[in-house]
């Protein structure tokens, strides 16, 4: 039976990781990709995207696979997991902490003309602009997960109206929640800042497209903090260049790195960070990984268990 | 006696004003500057920064001045208002709620190293800056009335520490709150983003100043909401060229609008708004000036009244 450790990601990262653990559980045994070792031996899987899932199935005694992200799309692609192993997520607060920053930046910067105010300094012009009432500024928050619930949340204690959209229906303070295609048909054409966070899906892949974009208001504003493949970039684009759309914060494409020639880099109307919004920090994400390896090995239900025929 | 309402700013404000006040109380009497008829009949006067104080000393039955901003140092400055005419400020949801929201976009702005970010997209470099911690990154506000405290609660709400400070010891649950000289030293080594939501009083003129930002550390931020008076320009150019203070966002100068020369128009770390962080709403404050133009009739206690000595 196996009881080391494989993690798989950059090497900086890896030795992050690996400390993080060991301070946990100093009994672990830590390999780090390449350096598998006997195959034989590895129970548990810390992995990030780069990480080749056809790899894994050589591990006769996998127990378990730990995304080292909220998203786990990238494990669940074909080949997809070793049939029979489950997989975790991370749900964490320096993730969700991140990401709610990164929502809140982009939402403020929009809401507060920031983009115009840029240009004037440029220009040299001074003049005030409409003042903004957030009363009267809806966000749709695309996906109601730890993401999506803690952003809504952040945003209605600043004084904005939340609308919350997610597959299934879901009920939290404050926020408006509308679930399914007829709540999403409903959402859009009040919502002047659209929020991603949904895991990406089958589902869910392509949704922000020229249909969604046309249902929004003029001049509403696309915020994308999930996964690149759930815009169509093109009819972004469009939409941007035809002024339905005012503006668009994204921190994720299809393909990343974003290829050096898209015209996303030098679009006025689009303010792009690396996927950068939330990023993991092995220190705060450790203990449930250290948590979910003991529950394995016990057969004990694990903690952000992925349902993989949901797909997240 | 009086009993007409002067109002005394641009055009088109007084009459968002004059409809305000109109639909509150329907007898009041309202006459908008220049047309100031019988000086006898004023019996309050609303009035913005460009109103000279000198033409209140012309209406004898004046009792009431009310300015439409949360600061009055431009009504303090000589000759000042009439003797013995009491002055009120607005303290208002509106104007909080825009201040606040300014507030937390320059902290995210340079918390999220947004500058850094727009550089590199205009670059096209994809590379992923390290992650910022709000837990490690101490808010410094100077102020706590009303716009500091709203400002204090809302980052800390977000994760960030906050430590304000006040002239007068206060007491805001979550937050650290010092007091006077010994309180800006102990706070300013600590503070990672400096906030200055202070009335400008002879007290607090010049405040920022060459001495003020050598006592913070090395790559801390400037955010000043409150009177170009609080700055020292040279000072804070200074800083910023030297990269001992990392950036800086501004709403606020001296003289306004900012000459066109102005070395801050072109500073790559300075972000300018032209005096637009938070902005009167009439709607959203007649209430309290209607209450309080009764309540000068009625010889009962003003709402939000300055206190003149002190200047605020």
């Amino acid at each position: 039976m196996g009881n080391a450790v494989l993690l798989a990601t950059r090497a900086e990262a890896m030795s992050e990781w690996a400390e993080a653990l060991r301070a946990l559980d100093p009994s672990l045994e830590i390999r780090c990709f390449p350096d598998v070792g006997d195959p034989a031996g590895i129970e548990a899987a810390v992995v990030w995207t780069e990480h080749d899932m056809a790899e894994l199935r050589r591990y006769p005694n996998l127990k378990l696979i730990v995304s080292m992200g909220a998203g786990v799309d990238h494990l669940l692609r074909p080949p997809g997991p070793p049939p029979g192993v489950p997989v975790a997520r991370l749900v964490d607060a320096r993730l969700t902490q991140g990401m709610t920053e990164w929502v809140l930046l982009n939402v403020l910067r929009f809401h507060r003309q920031d983009p115009e105010y840029r240009a004037q300094q440029a220009a040299r012009i001074w003049r005030e602009l409409p003042a903004p009432d957030a009363a009267a500024r809806r966000i749709g928050i695309l996906g109601l997960g730890a993401l999506g619930t803690a952003a809504a949340r952040a945003l209605s204690g600043l004084g904005f109206p939340v609308t919350g959209w997610s597959r299934r229906p879901k009920a939290i303070a404050g926020i408006e929640c509308r679930h399914g295609a007829d709540g999403l048909a409903a959402m859009l054409p009040r919502t002047a800042i659209l929020v991603c966070l949904l895991p990406l899906t089958p589902a869910t892949r392509g949704l922000i497209n020229a249909d969604l974009l046309r249902a929004l208001p003029r001049g509403a504003y696309v915020i994308n903090g999930a996964r690149g493949g759930h815009v169509v970039d093109a009819d972004l684009l469009r939409a941007l260049d035809e002024g339905h759309i005012a503006g668009a914060a994204l921190d994720v494409f299809e393909p990343e790195p974003l290829p050096p020639d898209h015209p996303y880099w030098s679009h006025p109307r689009v303010f792009i960070t690396p996927h950068a919004a939330s990023i993991t920090i092995p220190r705060s994400a450790a203990p449930q990984v250290v948590e979910n390896i003991h529950r394995a090995r016990a057969g004990r239900p694990l903690l952000n268990l992925v349902d993989l025929a949901a797909g997240y």
